[in-house]
């Protein structure tokens, strides 16, 4: 006879998101040692499996934990700072003065936390992230509880961390060796920050780093027109087409943004089985275009979905964003099939996984995965009636719907309360900074002037 | 001396929409009678004015109760009953069979009682809505204690509880003089469904039945390609131009959608003072295409926001519509200065206040206006840091971030429970009929056919 479960969920509606996208109705799943070692529909009322916890998921849905495919995760210390301006003007007069002046090791751990907290509190079991002084967002993450892909970022200017530049592709190495066997929870990469931010040497030596562990690597590609103009003049060349000049597409590259890529840039990533992110709604908000999700799709590429960094968002909600995907390329489109809400689903689940390269271990409810679930409470009015269960998770829930979480069979949330962040804490020491970035605002009232230590170039639409 | 007040509301941030967008930091707003009395900023610990109710917002945002111009309350029933479809296979296959089989008196009731706990739950006070069998909308409404301007349908086809089609203008007729006054947060008006689907002998019939009495009159405009095409070709005028030369355009008409409009339809209504609503995720998701907004508000028309009936978006909640509206015009123009936040937040509040006529009693914080209020609690780790609470409204909450909710002075919402509304009961008697609705889901999965009682012609993109 087996020895009893660790955990058992039982009475939800599972959204599987398996290649068949099957659904069990008055589903269970079993779970040991941290992984999915049963599952079924329970017809009647026949007895459950013996499990030393039992959870009765109360009507609700299960989902495979959400997949953020791209995030920087310290900045939700900068939520709400400056909205509603060009991207130039918000980069150059807001955010980077802010991250210049209040990015220490201390404010990346806050502000790590406090985005772990969100994203666990609204679903999000795994994140893809790319900062500096990700030492200290791995060391966040890991007291969190979340799995992550984390990125060291990689930018031709000084940095938090490294005041250097000549110096930012070996301290992305080293992060890379020092985080590779720490947790299986938490996979290093290497972030390039975008081919106007990195010359080509970086971005070659950066990629380089990368494969030579096989670590993923993040880079931010084609988000607006104006970097089109620039690569194109530097290079007369496309940027999808001049990264593969330089050699750096391949599976193991995720592109984040692709908001402008012609056909043939589509072929080229095609043909390099290059991953994508979709972040729509930090796109939307900078107005830096909308990027051709659907003709992805048609040429066969993987797609997760990200939030992008709390600053142009402004928050870390899966579900708000899979909603804004599923609406605006039906806008754009005028076409109201495309972007159906099994696919958004897909990529905020095992799309998202394949294109961090995860897919075999989460992204979809199947035995032997990991158990990274999420419970759904559909109680509330908004949820309600239920016809279908993947209509109401991408068009009428939202992350605060959530009611538990689970990360390799621990619950990281159980009835809304988080289990692993001291979130009073956090806030606390979170406002202190804040009430000094408030000062800053008020001595600088949108007044323009160059950052004093970080500074990406001059980027605009 | 004065009396006391009867309801104090104290350490809040007071976003009032007044006329100077004014913010009162640790404000408190005194009631009586139900209305606003008494506002100011608290500077350090003055004693604050005696009442016969004490609110701590803690630290809460108060905003004035979110005004939602366009819905179809009863359609809760079928919220995600079908979507990513093309609205001809959506309607014609899905909705109009649903509601010639399931739409009734009583099913009117519970859909309309259950829309309102949505609307409360996230924060809404005042709708407008537009159906059939509306004396039952406006039982429930008043049972339920919302503001609302209620539209009964007038349409060229049989229709629930007007199975005549000649008697659509007396019925509406009759029902504006049933309802004018009742209650006076009940107002009755008059909701002809679209020149597409009356004709123009009924559109000015009923234009006129509003005009006589002083009610509002709502219409469908320009909501598809299809649309303009159709009325083209049948008048070789645009709908707005048909509209006006029907004599159709006054300030008390209300447009909804207007997605398809040129710059002579603009004129037309700007010169008229039409007033319009956006409903963003319902022309998103049903494909119809993207309102010129910002064009519209070029011109100096009024514009609300409204969700649309659940069954196309599919949730009632405000502050997703407004994080969509913001958004979605700064994707399509490119320019992330347009519809900035607090362009936004006053659709929702005091714009759409004058779009429906009430914004001498509703849509901001100013002492003499009704006490239509809502806390939004900002102590989740989502809206944390604070730097701009209208940036937060906006980008970053979501309804269920509602503690309270006031209508007239009286708490229709308290602590995040309905105080009118018994929703087990609803949520009960609705499982009852949404398990017909599946029944009948089974039987006729996905095939074309006539409907049997409803049909809108045939609309598509």
């Amino acid at each position: 006879m087996p020895r009893p479960l660790d955990t058992l969920i039982y009475n939800g509606t599972v959204v599987t998101v398996d290649s068949a996208f099957s659904i069990l109705k008055d589903g269970y799943i079993g779970i040991r040692d941290g992984r999915i070692v049963q599952m079924a529909s329970r017809p009647g009322d026949i007895p459950l499996p013996a499990a030393a916890e039992t959870v009765d998921a109360d009507h609700g849905i299960v989902l495979p934990g959400l997949i953020n495919a791209h995030t920087h995760l310290p900045m939700s210390l900068f939520r709400g700072l400056a909205d509603d301006l060009p991207l130039q003007v918000w980069l150059n007069e807001h955010i980077f003065p802010a991250e210049a002046a209040h990015i220490s090791p201390e404010s990346v751990r806050l502000g790590t936390l406090l985005s772990c907290a969100e994203l666990l509190l609204s679903g999000t079991t795994t994140c893809c992230d790319g900062y500096f002084l990700e030492d200290r967002v791995a060391q966040a993450v890991l007291s969190a509880g979340l799995r992550a892909r984390l990125g060291q970022g990689v930018i031709d200017y000084p940095a938090p961390g490294v005041p250097d530049p000549r110096e930012n592709v070996s301290h992305a190495a080293e992060f890379g060796d020092r985080w590779r066997n720490v947790d299986p929870r938490l996979q290093p990469s290497i972030f390039a920050h975008s081919p106007y931010t990195c010359s080509g040497e970086t971005l070659k030596a950066a990629k380089r780093a990368a494969s030579d562990r096989g670590l993923l690597f993040q880079i931010h590609v084609a988000e607006t027109r104006h970097e089109l103009r620039r690569i194109r003049s530097d290079t007369n060349e496309t940027p999808v087409a001049y990264l593969d000049r330089l050699g750096l597409l391949d599976p193991y590259t995720l592109m984040v943004h692709g908001v402008w890529l012609d056909e043939s840039d589509l072929s080229i990533l095609s043909k390099r089985d290059v991953k994508m992110v979709h972040c729509p709604e930090s796109n939307m908000k900078l107005g830096s275009g909308i990027a051709p999700v659907p003709q992805w799709m048609a040429h066969g590429l993987t797609v997760g979905i990200g939030t992008d960094g709390c600053a142009s968002n402004n928050n870390l909600d899966l579900f708000k964003e899979m909603d804004m995907a599923a609406k605006l390329h039906k806008a754009h489109s005028g076409d109201p099939t495309v972007m159906d809400a099994a696919t958004v689903l897909k990529m905020a689940t095992i799309d998202g996984a394949r294109a961090i390269g995860l897919e075999s271990e989460i992204g979809s409810i199947e035995i032997g995965k990991q158990a990274d679930l999420i419970i759904v409470d559909v109680s509330e009015p908004h949820l309600f009636p239920l016809y279908n269960p993947i209509s109401h998770i991408v068009y009428s829930a939202s992350g605060s719907d959530i009611r538990d979480v689970m990360v390799s069979g621990k619950f990281l949330v159980r009835n809304r309360q988080l289990t692993t962040i001291d979130i009073d804490d956090v806030m606390d020491r979170t406002n202190a900074l804040a009430k000094e970035i408030r000062q800053i605002l008020r001595q600088r009232p949108r007044q323009a002037g160059p950052s004093t230590t970080l500074r990406l170039g001059q980027p605009n639409n």
